[in-house]
């Protein structure tokens, strides 16, 4: 791409590292983001699939792992301008079926969930305030879809000076081309883009070189 | 685009709309980001130039005007992750020529300038106090990049509820691809796309219709 | 006390007075905080009773109405260093009796209803989303207690550039001499200070005043 | 105090200890904070004096060290609530010399100096992140007002889950009833209360036992 050129004159891109603390941040992966006749399509299933091992390593090394879901109350309209953009948000009630958590990544006792009405997994939420409670100082981000909530919470991550990981193959999106243009504003800008098998290896190893 | 179909069939991109009381924020419309030898290039020229008479028709309807400089302090080392994958930030130091806002779009007494250090003109600055103390509930934004620091601007605009226009001829990048992309994104999700001269129009009669 | 004079010499304690649109917020009015034996006592009940001819009469006029419920996690250990200070505070699950909002100030449809986990009614939830998008420009406070939760919240409200008014009987502390020394704080610095009564004649006025 | 008991029962005041990565916090000990003809009086000076060995201390130890001054834009009107209860706030020019931080405890190169238009230290400012940049987990809190600025800052630093240490003999206001009362808040819910030499002992102690 033409892009590239300019951006590497200017010196983008630098990677950020890992740190000493890893988490994972799931975004949004509801039924109704991967189901294609709600918000999901895309290859939001396959990164639905591809986070499963990435959730399953990071329990077994005892890292936080935080979920969140967009949930909006019809009555009290508690939506923003983004449901204005997008009325369907509506549909997720709190108790509504595709509002959960999709099975395969089911949250188990300690994990963090939370309800949240903007695309950032930060705004209006604790989130930061739980990370900061157990220092972690790098946040491995998945979750739906890549160009509006995974995008969001990345920005906000950044901005909170954590280390940030995009898993890029378990990032999913209703169409590819916002998927694959939000990739690369985030690898350019605001985090270090891998595969779910790199961050997990990573994460692997900086936890056991940090053990007390 | 074939995302345009899923995008339509999930409902997406509906209008949010002029309120009461329009504001323009100007992101980062500092010498620097209008210099493709540090980080301009692209159409950003042409996004300041169209900005001027925006800018000049929202001061004769006396709506508030807010501008926001990215500002690093390298000792400190204050910037965040950003400032990790783009090490050029740190020149932007408070008192360097590149860091001040292009003549052309120059403040005057009573606009307000902010100092920032992450993407978003909210993030960690009193934007959203000073724009709630005069009850703005419409913001139209322009500014440099639209890939970035425009992109999550709106991003928060949205998620603090306000009706948020992007002039997108007022709005450059250093690329076109990722502008065009980040277009399609905010007006999909986030905000009203129109241009600069639209914008000031529809400000003109909101402000006209409500005048007390 | 010898600390007014200082105060009027300094000039501390201005009035901010109403402006269009009042909102009313209901701060952790829950069964547990109105209960001596979990975290209520003092004038708590009292400011119980207080609050519902106000909340009844901001009804009437169609004001927006948004309560606060302390609710923590246990099992995620969602809570800060609040938490820490008050390890009861645990007892707060989501679904808990002493966790609900007390019967005689029930919410109805159409309120809107957030969980929190630290002081402040604003930090970590869209309180700001909800109110900017109803152009509310004066919040009405109550609730417990006075000297933690209501001051938390009074303080951020007052940064959010929100003229305040604390209904002082209508917020109550477990003890008294908090209660009155943080009335005297908020008057000085942060709200204005009236009775529940005198804050919905107002609020009253607001409304006739502006009606579209 | 009759209200001891009552939080004693409920077992409010429990301690929050230290961490591994302790900061100082020194909130608005600006010039016109320490002259009671402008915000001063009190014991204010007496906290800047008792200050400086901390300052030194925390300096030699490697700590980062933050401060804070409230600094306002009159002609922007950029002020909150706060401005207009206390409209002598606006007397704040950041090139005022009442605006600087008092030459006894002069900022060095490497600190973070902060501009802030509210009371909280954390509101509207990066002071988060550049906590969170640094794996910060424990925050010293020095400054004045104790009633005003100090308790707001340690609302949203007990909020974002760092332990909390109020170095209460480093910690001023123009009237003492005001700064014992909000000693005895902070004490019980969201802070350590202890001197400035006991402070340095533990952050030293902490940062001894922690040293890579």
């Amino acid at each position: 791409m033409t892009e590239d050129a300019v951006y590497d004159r200017q010196n983008f891109g630098n990677s950020v590292g890992f740190g000493r603390r890893p988490a994972l941040l799931i975004v949004d992966f509801q039924v109704g983001f991967a189901d294609p006749n709600v918000f999901g399509g895309g290859n939001v299933q396959d990164a639905v699939s591809a986070t499963r091992p990435l959730l399953e390593g990071m329990r077994e090394i005892g890292a936080p792992i935080a979920y969140t879901r967009a949930v909006f109350d019809a009555n009290a309209e508690d939506g923003g301008t983004f449901a204005m953009k997008v009325p369907g948000l509506y549909q997720l009630a709190d108790d509504a079926p595709i509002s959960q958590i999709v099975p395969e990544l089911a949250p188990v006792e300690g994990d963090l969930v939370l309800r949240k009405i903007g695309p950032s997994a930060f705004f209006s939420t604790p989130l930061m305030s739980w990370l900061a409670k157990r220092s972690v100082d790098t946040l491995i981000v998945t979750g739906a879809t890549t160009s509006g909530c995974v995008r969001a919470s990345v920005i906000d991550s950044c901005s909170y000076a954590l280390r940030t990981v995009v898993a890029a193959d378990c990032c999913g999106d209703r169409a590819i081309e916002p998927h694959e243009a939000n990739l690369f504003d985030m690898g350019q800008k605001y985090a270090d883009l891998m595969s779910g098998a790199e961050a997990l290896a990573k994460a692997r190893a900086a936890v056991a070189a940090n053990a007390p």
